[in-house]
């Protein structure tokens, strides 16, 4: 089972990419769990008529893709656009066939809400994308309260298993879906 | 009084940039309405340490505004990434001061909701940019109705009508608060 | 297979009704469809110790659901509380085993933009109900524009053929996830 | 300078009640601060010709009032009926006279989120309702955390001084909406 992993923080100590590293190195067994670079891709603009090679290799990788995992930064109560946008740019394939159908589960650090403003908006995004959001467990981070050190590594236990068991539970509904 | 406006679609012809472009050359008498370009604003990252020209630029140009006016469209049930992106950079200057307490409306073309689902997570965005979101009228356009020409000049009446209704609207609002 | 539907407005010639009557009409071949009747379930209150007759008729009913059609009004940007209170109730029992793990789709009847904005805060609700709502097709009825007759009944063959459309994909998703 | 508070909450011990009897006896000086009572207004229905008592009572003290203060409880994720209801009864008279161009601000106590997913969905109906909401401070209080005793009085020093802030945010707020 292969689950492609993006995360919407450009920065190089992000705790966001904190979360999904930990999710892949403590991926369910059997899983192949890869994190996307898009640190290249451009805003998506439908002047734009050759597809910028960035953008081809994130589409190769959500073509072959069971199930994504959104690290989702909150940006002003809602969505980073980084990760907005590499989600836009493959909502225009023909069919929309990169996306449809996929389950999908969200993680995310910010302030003392978790990032669930954002991760609430995400979801409404998934109806139209027609991908199926977990339900639970939902991941909030806390990024400001000794969770994370330096380099964006996760640190607490807590979330740590809070992040195994969500990824259970995405293999669990990747499966419950694929029937 | 200085409008800016933003405008969330990077193409050239865009009918978003045509709600904005009709509403500059009909803003109410005594309405400095300017247009700021964001084609060349990058992503924002913590890691840019030195600012990039074309954000100095909108800086500029949003120190004096005294209301925003937002060409937004909906990708995916939600905000325009380049959008959101010309809003997250200012929100990290101190005190929030390019923005705070600032008055702001909102227009959008798009499918048969006339962007209405991504004006709504806007407005959620606004409450933490401490913006006051003008409430009436609200102008959604439908962009595949012939209320546009092939540049993406508006050439529906009801929605000209409709802008210039929201124009003065936020001149009143402007007033309003600035007491 | 069995459907339960609930209708968030309680008057007699509603048009929420008439899209749920509609349905049942033309539910698919092999589904059982019920209209449940809300109209004396009051406000949740936890101090109310003892369930009131219609809350454990609602119950029964949902106990034996293999899934919800939610006919969904909107007052002022929103849900209609009587149907939000309808879930509500049984979210409080233990497990949340009337609901948890249920599929449902949504229809619904308004103002121009047909209920929409109601229909994402209710997709929100359903995160905790862990239930798990169609993606596609959505149903936005316009109440004002002789789609319905004067006792609210539907007579629009498009919204018709959306309605059967949506019963169908119910199914598909309701054997989806049921494995 | 008159606020209006509504709470959402039925129960006794309510600890959004609480919040605002806290709010009420530590108004700003020169605030009349009233507690609606609503625990017996029905469910809106268009059917009901003649309103009830109760709807009136709360009628007049909303034409009087200045400001709304609106205790707001989280139930799945989205508002309590009790509170939705008492804002769509006013909706419907003539012009929305009770309530157009009212301040309005929220304040919460429920789960770890503080009822933040509640009060969006109310600011979304605020747009409606052309009631403007205060931006900042907002006020989450947790309810499972002894900062409420027994009988939902709030016993919390932090919220109790958010609280005081957020009064006095609103007697300024609605002295620059008055002009």
């Amino acid at each position: 089972m292969k689950f492609l992993a993006i995360c919407g923080s450009l920065r190089k100590n992000s705790t966001n990419m904190g979360l999904l590293r930990y999710a892949q190195a403590h991926a369910p067994a059997g899983v192949d769990f890869t994190i996307a670079d898009i640190s290249e891709i451009p805003f998506y603009n439908a002047d734009i008529t050759e597809k910028p090679i960035p953008v081809l290799k994130l589409f190769e990788q959500m073509a072959v893709a069971d199930a994504l995992v959104l690290g989702c930064p909150e940006y002003n109560y809602s969505i980073a656009p980084a990760l907005k946008n590499a989600l836009d740019w493959p909502s225009r394939e023909p069919g929309n066939s990169l996306l449809t159908g996929k389950p999908v589960c969200f993680m995310g650090a910010g302030g003392g809400m978790g990032t669930s403003r954002a991760q609430y908006h995400l979801r409404q995004v998934c109806v139209f994308l027609n991908l199926h959001p977990l339900n639970t467990p939902e991941v909030f981070a806390n990024a400001f309260s000794n969770s994370f050190d330096d380099r964006g590594n996760l640190v607490d236990a807590k979330i740590q298993d809070n992040i195994v068991a969500q990824l259970n539970a995405l293999v669990t509904w990747t499966t419950q879906l694929k029937k």
